[in-house]
C-alpha cells in the first residue's frame, strides 16, 4: 500500500530528493514511449479519428477515478496510448505541418523546466531562469537585429502569440485606428490578432506570386487615407505585416524592398513593419540561407518560432525588436509582483516581458540547445532539410504521374497527381492518414498555369534524419493512392 | 568527434530510437538537479540578483557560440546553474507565490509531451492527444459544472489566459460596449484582459472586507446605464468579475449570492458571471473544502490553475464552460488546418479550442495526475496544504512579535511584525531573499484594526510537506531579521 500523497516521499520533483523521486517515474516514460513507437509502428495510428478515440476511451478512462492508480500505473497507460496514438514528427512520413521532430537534447532540458518550475513573472520565482533568458534573449535579439540600438526578445507560446503582440505594440504606438496591410498569404494569427484586440479588419493585399509586391503595398499604404480619414493633417497609422517562410508555399516576401516601403511612408504616417519569420527566422543560423531573408533586420518587430526550424519541443515562441525601449507599452505594474520599492531596491520587474503573468521557463531548452549545437550545428540542421526539399522535388519532377508546382520554399514541396481533381488530392491525404500510412499536408494556392487557385498535398520537410528512400517511399505512398482502381480511388475512408 | 548534427542518430527525442537517445541525457539532467539543489543548499540563491546574474554569466557564457560544446556539457552548465540558483518552491521555506512545488509523476508525464511534441491544433499532429484533451476537459467541465448541459474546458497558459478568454466570450456574446464589474481584490489580469480587448476600464467595487459585496455588485451594475447608457431600452452588458481565491489573501467572494445578483440582472440586461477560481477551483476535490466555492457551478465561464493547487509544472491553466457551445464564437478557419471538407470528412476541428495555434499537450500532465492520486489524492493535498496554513497561523497568534492579519484564505496567511512600519516589512522580505534564506510574499492590503492598507509579509503554503519545525523556522528567520540590531535592521542590502 502506497503511502497516502501527502505522506509520500516520492511526490514532488524538486528539492534534494526530487532527483531520486523522478528516476524510476522517467524510466516508465521511457519506457512507455519505446513501447507506443514500436506497437504504432508508422508514422500516425491507423483507424482514422474514431479508432483512435477507441483506443484512448480504452486506456484512458477514468478520468478522474475516486482513488488514484498509482503513479507508475497511471505513466504507463497515458503515455502509452498516447505514444502509440501520436502523429510522430519524428517518422519521415510524418511530414504535413510546420511540426518538428524535437531535439533529444532540448527535450531532456525541458524536463528541468518542469522539474525547477520557475515562474518568469518575478525574479523572487526565477531567479537564474529569469538571468537565463534576459542575456538569451538579447542574444537572440542581435542575431535578427545585428545593428539594432538594444535588441532584445519576448518568449512567446508561438508565431500567433508573436504576431498578437507585434500588432499590440503597432496600437499602442499608433492608436486604435491603426489598419494592419498584409498579404492573402499572410497566416491566419495575424487575423485573428486584429480580432482579439478590437482593430479593424486588415487590409489584404493580393499575392497573385505568392509574396507581397512592394508596389502593392505602397500603393495599399497611400489608397488607406481615401479609405478611411480623409484629412490630410491626420493621415491613417498602419503596419505592415510581412512573411518570411509562408505557411502554405514556404515563400519569403521581399524583406529588403517592404521595409524601403515602409520607410518612405514615415514621412507620412505612423507606420511600422512587422515581420512574420515564424518559419524562415531561423535561415539566420545558415551561411548558406541567411541571404534569403536579408532586411529582416530593419523590421520594427520579428515573430520567430524555434518549434519549427529549431527543432524545439513546443513551444518556442519569440518576438525580437531591434530596441528594447519598443516594449514599454508592455509595462504593467501589480503590487505582489512588481512594487516599486522592490523594484527601486534592485529586484528586477519581469512583469512587462510578456502578457502573460505565470510563464514556463521556455527559455532553457533554447538556450541549452543554441550552446550544445553552436550557430554551425544549427545551420547544418538548416542546410539539411532545405537539401532535403530540393532532392524531394527532384523526384516529383522525374516523375510523370506527378506535378511539382514549383521548386521549395524554404522545405515546403507542393505537388499533385496529373489529372486528379481537388476531391481526389484531399481524398489521397485523408486515406493516408485514415491507413496510419503518412501525414502529409494540404494547401490551397494558384496554380502556377492557370492562376486557378487548387489543392495540393503539401510535404513541409523538418526531418533532418530523412533519407532519399523515405522520399521515395513517401511519393510511392501517394501514387499507390491515386492508381487504386476507380471504385476505391477518389473516396474517403468510411466512419 | 561527435557526428555532425545531421548524421547525429541520437539527434533527435521521437521515433523509435527516441527512448535511447533521451535515456543518457535525462540522467545527465537529473544529476545536474540533484547537484543544483546541494549546492544551493536552501530556498534560493544568496547574493540577490546581481549575484545571481554573475554566476549565470559565468556559466552561461556565450550564448550562441560559432561552434557547439555538445549535449551533456551544455545540459551539466546550464541545468546546473539553472538549478543552483532557483528558488525551489520544494523548499518549505519558499512560500511567496502560488508558485507550487509540482509533482514528480505531472514533471515526468511532461517529458513525454516534449519528446512526443504533438500539436494541439490539428488532429493529423495530435491524434491521441487531442482525443485525451477531449476526454478530460470535459470530465473537468464535469467536476465545475456537475449540472451543466455539456460542460467542457479549453486548456490555456494559465489564469491570465483563461480571464482573456472568459471576459472575450462575454465581449463576442454582448459586444465591444461590455463593461466589467469586478472587485478592488481582482487578479491584475482583469484589467489587463479588458486593455488587451479594447473594452472599456473596469468598473472596479471597492472590497473593504476583502470579498465582494453582493449589494455592491447589484448596485454597480444598475449605477452602469446611468454611467453610460441613458436608453432605457438599450441597456448597458456587463459581465460580472467574481474571485475565488484571491492572490492577495486567498479570500473567495459569495459565490452563490453573486450568481443570485446577476441572474436577477438578466431580465434587465446582458450580463454574465465569471469566476476567477485559478487558485481556489481545486478546492472542489476536496470533501472537506468544497462547500467554500459552493455557487461556482453556476458560472458562465470559470477559470482554474492547477499549476497552483494541482501541482502542476507551468503550464495547466484551464477555462471551464457549463456548455460547450459557449465556445462557439472562438470559432475560427484556416484551409491548411481544419477545411470545411476535412471536417466534414470526419477530421475533428481543433482550431477553436484556443486563441493559440500550435500548442504543447498540457493536458497530458493534468490526465496522469488525476489518474494517479485520483479525487482523493488531490483532496487530501489539498486539506494538507490548508491545515499547514491553520498551523502557520496558530504559531503567529501564539507568538506576541507578530500579529496575524486573519485566519487564513484557503492555504494563504498574512501577518507582520508589532510595531513595524510598511518599510521595514519590506525589507524584511528582500533581506531574506537577499540571503537565499527564505521566499516570502507581501500585499498590501487593509489592516482590519484600522481599515488603512498597509504592507504584510504573505506566506502562500502549497507544500504539503512542510512540517511544524518548518513553519517555526520560517517564523524565526523574520524574527531574526527583526531583532537585528538598529543600524543593521530596516536598510536594504547593498547593491
Amino acid at each position: 500500500m502506497p503511502a497516502s500523497p501527502p505522506h509520500d516521499p516520492t511526490l514532488l520533483a524538486g528539492g534534494a530528493a526530487g532527483s531520486r523521486a523522478l528516476g524510476p517515474l522517467v524510466e516508465t516514460v521511457l519506457a512507455a514511449l519505446a513501447e507506443g513507437a514500436a506497437a504504432r509502428c508508422g508514422p500516425l495510428p491507423g483507424g482514422g479519428p474514431d479508432g483512435v478515440a477507441r483506443r484512448v476511451a480504452d486506456r484512458g478512462t477514468p478520468v478522474l477515478p475516486e482513488q488514484g492508480q498509482g503513479a507508475h500505473d497511471a505513466l504507463r497507460e497515458l503515455v502509452g496510448v498516447l505514444a502509440e496514438g501520436a502523429a510522430d514528427p519524428a517518422d519521415p512520413h510524418c511530414a504535413a505541418h510546420l511540426h518538428c521532430p524535437p531535439l533529444a537534447v532540448a527535450t531532456a532540458a525541458d524536463l528541468a523546466a518542469s522539474a525547477l518550475n520557475p515562474s518568469m513573472d518575478s525574479w523572487d520565482q526565477a531567479p537564474a531562469a529569469s538571468a537565463l533568458e534576459e542575456r538569451v534573449t538579447a542574444g537572440i535579439g542581435a542575431l535578427v537585429h545585428p545593428d539594432g540600438t538594444a535588441p532584445d526578445a519576448l518568449v512567446t507560446t508561438g508565431g500567433t502569440e508573436s504576431n498578437l503582440l507585434g500588432v499590440l505594440l503597432a496600437r499602442e504606438a499608433h492608436g486604435p485606428r491603426v489598419r494592419l496591410v498584409c498579404g492573402a498569404a499572410a497566416h491566419h494569427s495575424v487575423h485573428r490578432a486584429a480580432w482579439l484586440l478590437g482593430l479593424p479588419e486588415p487590409l489584404v493585399v493580393p499575392t497573385p506570386q505568392g509574396v507581397l509586391d512592394p508596389a502593392a503595398v505602397d500603393e495599399a499604404l497611400t489608397r488607406l487615407d481615401a479609405l478611411e480619414c480623409p484629412a490630410p493633417d491626420r493621415p491613417s497609422p498602419a503596419v505592415v505585416v510581412a512573411t518570411a517562410g509562408t505557411t502554405d508555399t514556404g515563400a519569403v516576401d521581399p524583406l529588403a524592398a517592404l521595409a524601403d516601403v515602409v520607410a518612405a511612408h514615415r514621412h507620412r504616417r505612423p507606420v511600422t513593419l512587422h515581420v512574420d519569420a515564424a518559419y524562415g527566422g531561423p535561415l539566420l543560423f545558415s551561411d548558406r540561407h541567411r541571404p534569403r531573408v536579408a532586411g529582416i533586420e530593419r523590421a520594427d518587430s520579428v515573430t520567430l518560432d524555434l518549434h519549427k526550424l529549431g527543432w524545439q519541443p513546443v513551444a518556442a515562441g519569440l518576438l525580437t525588436v531591434p530596441d528594447r525601449s519598443a516594449l514599454a507599452p508592455l509595462g504593467h505594474r501589480a503590487d505582489y509582483l512588481n512594487a516599486d520599492d522592490d523594484t527601486e531596491a534592485g529586484l528586477p520587474d519581469l512583469l512587462g516581458r510578456s502578457i502573460r503573468t505565470t510563464r514556463r521557463p521556455d527559455i532553457l531548452k533554447i538556450a541549452v540547445t543554441l550552446r550544445a549545437l553552436g550557430r554551425h550545428g544549427l545551420g547544418a540542421l538548416v542546410d539539411a532539410v532545405c537539401a532535403t526539399a530540393e532532392e524531394f522535388a527532384d523526384l516529383i519532377e522525374a516523375e510523370p504521374r506527378l506535378r511539382l508546382r514549383a521548386r521549395p520554399g524554404i522545405s515546403t514541396v507542393l505537388f499533385r497527381p496529373h489529372g486528379a481533381t481537388d476531391a481526389q488530392v484531399a481524398t489521397i491525404r485523408r486515406r493516408l492518414l485514415h491507413e496510419g500510412q503518412a501525414v502529409l499536408g494540404r494547401a490551397r494556392v494558384p496554380d502556377p498555369a492557370t492562376g486557378r487557385p487548387v489543392l495540393w498535398l503539401k510535404a513541409t520537410l523538418l526531418n533532418p534524419h530523412a533519407h532519399s528512400s523515405d522520399l521515395h517511399g513517401l511519393l510511392k505512398l501517394v501514387l499507390d493512392q491515386h492508381d487504386l482502381p476507380a471504385d476505391l480511388r477518389p473516396q474517403d475512408p468510411p466512419r
